[in-house]
C-alpha cells in the first residue's frame, strides 16, 4: 500500500465556512491547474466541517469563537500529511494567527494573495472596494493587509451591508434567491464606485457565485481565484 | 478542541478520479441538502488524489492497479472518523469488493444508486443507456446491477465509444474543448435512443459536465447526483 507520506504536495483545504464556498475554491483550483489528465493535478485533502461556529456572530461578541472547530480541522489536516493549508473562508482569517502558532505546516492568507492579485491586475490602482461580511469588516483584516501594500480600502455603507451584501450571502449560502442576489451585489458594487473604487474584491467567498452581473460595473476580483493561484505557485513544480 | 469523533455523521469522499468530477460530486450533494445555513449541511472530508493510476487502463491491463492508492485514501477517511465512504467514480466500482473487505465502514455502491434512480424516475422502465469508460463498460458493472434490478443495459458500438465517449471525458480531464465534448455526448445519446434505450445514465462522473445539450434527445441522469442522495438518505438526520 503506497502511504501519505508519498504524495508530496498536498494541499490541505480548510473548508466547510460555507460549503459551497469550499466547492467553489476546489473548482477554481482544478481550472487553474495547467494539467491535461488526472495525474497532473494536485493532490488534496479536504476538512468541511459546515457545523464550525458562525465567524461573523463570533466576531461581534454574538455567538461562540469558532477556533476550537477550525484547530481540529488543521490538526486533521496536517495529521493527514498536508504540506500547505488554505483556509476558503475570508471571515476565518480573524484566526488566522492562532491557527499560524498552532502548527509549523504553513498556513496561507487568502486576504494578502487577493490585495496581491488586484495590484497585479491594474498595477496603478489605489482604492479597492471590498464586497465582505460584516465580521471582515470589524475585523478589518483587508485594512491591515492594505496597509501593507499602501492599498485605500472603500466598504459599502452600513445601510447597504445589511440590505444587499449580508443578504447575497444568507442567500447563496441557504439556497435562496439567486437573481436577487446577484441585483444585491451589483447594487452594492455600484455604491463601491460611486465611493471612488476602481475594482471590487468578492471578499467573502460565496460572493462570486452571484458577481457575474456586476462585473459591467466595475471588475469584480474573486479571493477565492486568487488564494487557489498562491497555492499552486508555492506547490506545483516550476515548468 | 473540539476532537473528529464529535462530527457523527461524517462523510468521507475518496475523489480525484478525476478532480472535476469530486467537485461537481460535493456540488451537488451541497445543492440536494435541505439546509438554509451552513450549519444545516453534512460534515464532508474529501481525498483527492489524482495521482491515482488511471482504472481504465488497469482493467483493460495496460497500466498498474489503481487498488493500492485507493486503499491509502480509504484508510485516511476512515482514520479521519468518517462514518461512510463515497466514490464518485463510477470505474473505480471495480474495485468496490475489495475496498470493503477493508474497512467495516459502509462504502457506497454508486452504480446501483444510479440505476435505482432511473427506476425510481420511469418505474415502467426497460432498457437504460450507459455513457461510460470502457474500463466501466469491460468491467461490466451496470450488467451486474442490472440483471439484480431487472433492467438492460444498452452501451454504444465501440467505433463510438473511442470517436465520441472517450474523446469527451478526455476534453473534460484535461480542460480541452468543451463545445465538442457536448456535441460528442449529444451524439452519443442519440445512437443510445436509436439502440432502443429509455433513457441515459451519465455513468461517468465527467459526462454530466457536458450532458447538458442531450438532455433534449432523451432524459440523461447523473450518476453524482444518485450518489448525492443515497448519501444523504443515509446520513442526514429523517425529517
Amino acid at each position: 500500500m503506497t502511504s501519505p507520506e508519498d504524495l508530496r504536495p498536498l494541499l490541505g483545504i480548510l473548508g466547510g465556512m460555507g460549503p459551497m464556498a469550499t466547492a467553489h475554491f476546489y473548482r477554481r483550483l482544478i481550472e487553474r491547474t495547467p494539467a491535461h489528465r488526472d495525474q497532473e493535478h494536485l493532490p488534496v485533502v479536504i476538512w468541511a466541517d459546515p457545523t464550525v461556529p458562525d465567524r461573523t456572530q463570533a466576531l461581534l461578541g454574538r455567538g461562540p469563537s469558532p477556533l476550537s472547530a477550525m484547530l481540529t480541522g488543521v490538526s486533521w489536516l496536517t495529521q493527514g500529511r498536508a504540506t500547505c493549508v488554505a483556509i476558503p473562508c475570508n471571515t476565518a482569517h480573524a484566526y488566522l494567527d492562532a491557527l499560524r502558532a498552532h502548527t509549523d505546516v504553513p498556513i496561507l492568507d487568502m486576504v494578502s494573495a487577493a490585495l496581491e492579485a488586484c495590484r497585479t491586475f491594474q498595477p496603478s490602482l489605489k482604492r479597492i472596494g471590498i464586497l465582505a461580511t460584516e465580521g471582515t469588516r470589524i475585523a478589518r483584516l483587508y485594512e491591515a493587509a492594505g496597509e501593507r501594500l499602501d492599498l485605500q480600502i472603500v466598504h459599502v455603507p452600513p445601510a447597504t451591508q445589511t440590505r444587499y451584501v449580508d443578504r447575497a450571502i444568507a442567500d447563496v449560502k441557504g439556497g435562496g434567491d439567486m437573481a436577487r442576489a446577484r441585483d444585491d451585489i451589483a447594487a452594492a458594487v455600484g455604491e463601491l464606485r460611486e465611493a471612488g473604487a476602481e475594482l471590487a474584491i468578492a471578499a467573502c467567498t460565496e460572493i462570486p457565485l452571484v458577481a457575474g452581473g456586476a462585473q459591467r460595473i466595475m471588475p469584480v476580483l474573486d479571493s477565492a481565484s486568487a488564494l487557489a493561484d498562491q497555492a499552486l505557485a508555492m506547490l506545483l513544480p516550476r515548468p
